[in-house]
C-alpha cells in the first residue's frame, strides 16, 4: 500500500475535476493552499460567479494526527489513541440555470495505525444529485453510470450503494429527500486494497461522466424569475441538511477545521418563505414525485421523457 | 398561580407586538392556528416582503405533555416521566433595511408535575441584537432598556443576564458573537412566582421599547447594492447560529414539532460569499469591533456617536 498514490490520485482528481469545470464555465478558479493548526494541509478551489455555475468550491484535505478521538473511532475500538492519515476530495456544484441539478461528490480514505496489530484502513465516499426541475432521462443516466462502474465489481453493490445514498441525504425534519440520491459508501474495506482503491478511483473518475452531459444539455434552457425563486428556495434545503445533518460538515466543524473551507459548500444565493406549497399540478409540485427513492438505473425511458 | 394568567399574558404579547410592527410596516400579517400531533397548539403570525420589515415571524406555542423526556430535565431528574405544560412566545425580525438591526426575543414558561411533591416551574427567555452598520447609541440605548427593568428586581441581575446572552449568542465555528447582546435568562425560579411572573413581563413588555426607536430611527437611511449584499451575506451567520447552535431550533426539530413554525427564523434572503473579508477600515470592518462583548449600559455618548 503506497500512501502517496492515493495522495497522487485525489490530488489529480482534483485539478482534472476543476480543469473540465472551468473549460465549461469559461471562468477559472481561485485556489489558495491552508495549513490549519499543523494538523490539516488543504487546497481549495473557488469558481464565483461563473457563466454557468453560480458557485463550485472543490477541495482537497490531508489530515495528520498522533491521537485519534474516541469518537472518530467507534467501530475500531483498538484505533483510539492511535496515529492515522486521511485524505480526501470534497466538491460542490450550485449551478446558475435552475434546470440544471446541484450535485456533491466526495472520496476519502483513512489508515490508523494501532499500537499493536496491522493497520487498519478504509476508502469512502460517493456522489449525490439535486434537481430542481428533474428530467426523467437526466436521473436514469446519472445512476446508470454509477451502476455501471458498480456492476463491474460485485453484482448488488450498487443497489447497496444507492440505498445508502437515499438513507444518508434524507432530511428528517422535512421528511424529505434532499435530491435523487446516487452512490453513498463508508468504511469500504470488504476487498483487499487494490480492488477497494481500484473502485474508489473508478467510481470518483465516474463522476464527470455521470454530470457533465446533464449540464451540457441543461444550460441553455431559457428560465425566468419563476424558475429562478423556486431554485433559490429548494437551495434553503441544502444548507438545513449540510448545517443539521451533514456528518462532514459537523465533524469538520466540531474538530476545529477550515470554517471556510468546510462551508463552501453553502449555496451563493438562498431564499426562505415561510410554508410554502407548490401549486398543484405545477412545474415545481412535480419535484416531489422525484423525491420518491425510485429504481432509477432500472427504468426505461419513452418518447415523453 | 393561575396558568391561565400565564397564558392570557404571552397570548396577549403576541397580538400588541404583531399590532405595533404592522402599523410601523403598513403592511398586515397573515396568521395561521395550529396543532401537531395534538401535542402543541400555535398560532404563528408571519409579515412577509413588508415596507420596512422583509420578514418577521412571531409564535406563540402551547405545549403539553404526559410524560417528560429524561432529554428535557437534566435539572430536575424528578421531573422524568411526569406531566407538564409549556407557553412561549418566540420572534425574529428581519428589516429590509441594512442600517436597521435584525432582533430575536423569546419569552416562555414551563411547569412539570412530578409524581410526588409541587410542581416545579420556571420562566425563560430575553432578546438579542444584530445590528450590520451599528450605531453606538443604538446599542447603549438597547441595553440601557433591558437593564433600567432589570435593575428594579435586583442589583447585577441585568450584567449576569447580559454575560448569559453574550455567551449563549456566540458562534463557536466562526470565534464570533452573532450581534451586541441584550439580556437571556432560563431556569428563573430563584424568587418566589409573582416576582417571576411579573419581571418576565415587564422584560417581555420593554422588548418594544428597546427595538422600535431604532427602526424610526434608521428606517430612512439611503442604502445601495453594497449595504444591501453586506446585509445578506451578514444573514448568513444567523442562518449557522440557527442551525448549528440554537437549542430552541434544534429541540424544536428533534422533538419533531411543527417545521414551518421553528424556521420561520430563518431570513427571507441569504448570501455565502467563499472567503470574504471586508476591507481594513471600511464600515463593514467596522462591525467587528461592535462584536467584542462591551459594557453598552455603561457607555457615555459624545457628540460624534
Amino acid at each position: 500500500m503506497q500512501l502517496d498514490n492515493i495522495q497522487t490520485f485525489f490530488e489529480n482528481l482534483q485539478l482534472q475535476i476543476v480543469a473540465e469545470l472551468s473549460q465549461i464555465d469559461g471562468c477559472s478558479f481561485n485556489s489558495e493552499s491552508w495549513n490549519k493548526d499543523g494538523r490539516i494541509d488543504g487546497i481549495t478551489y473557488v469558481l464565483e460567479n461563473g457563466n454557468v455555475f453560480e458557485k463550485v468550491g472543490v477541495g482537497f484535505s490531508k489530515l495528520t494526527g498522533e491521537s485519534l478521538p474516541p469518537a472518530a473511532s467507534i467501530r475500531y475500538p483498538e484505533l483510539v489513541d492511535s496515529s492515522y492519515q486521511a485524505f480526501g476530495v470534497s466538491l460542490i456544484i450550485h449551478p446558475r440555470n435552475p434546470y440544471i441539478p446541484t450535485t456533491h461528490a466526495n472520496f476519502r480514505f483513512f489508515i490508523g495505525y494501532p499500537k499493536q496489530g496491522e493497520p487498519i484502513w478504509w476508502f469512502g465516499g460517493g456522489y449525490d444529485l439535486t434537481p430542481y426541475y428533474p428530467f426523467k432521462e437526466d436521473c436514469v443516466h446519472w445512476h446508470q453510470t454509477a451502476k455501471k462502474v458498480c456492476d463491474d465489481f460485485e453484482p448488488g453493490f450498487y443497489e447497496k450503494l444507492k440505498k445508502w445514498c437515499d438513507e444518508y441525504f434524507y432530511l428528517k425534519h422535512r421528511q424529505e429527500a434532499r435530491g435523487i440520491g446516487g452512490v453513498f459508501f463508508d468504511d469500504l474495506n470488504c476487498w483487499d486494497f487494490a480492488t477497494s482503491f481500484d473502485f474508489t478511483q473508478k467510481i470518483a473518475n465516474s463522476f464527470l461522466d455521470a454530470y457533465l452531459p446533464i449540464v451540457l444539455k441543461r444550460q441553455n434552457i431559457a428560465y425566468g424569475e419563476r424558475e429562478r425563486a423556486f431554485q433559490l428556495y429548494r437551495r434553503g434545503r441544502y444548507v438545513e441538511f449540510n448545517l443539521l445533518q451533514d456528518r462532514g460538515t459537523l465533524f469538520g466543524l466540531q474538530s476545529n477545521g477550515r470554517v471556510e473551507s468546510i462551508l463552501m459548500s453553502l449555496p451563493p444565493l438562498v431564499k426562505w418563505q415561510y410554508n410554502y406549497v407548490p401549486k398543484i399540478n405545477s412545474p415545481e409540485a412535480k419535484l416531489a414525485e422525484f423525491l420518491q427513492p425510485k429504481a432509477w438505473a432500472e427504468l426505461t425511458l419513452n418518447a415523453v421523457d
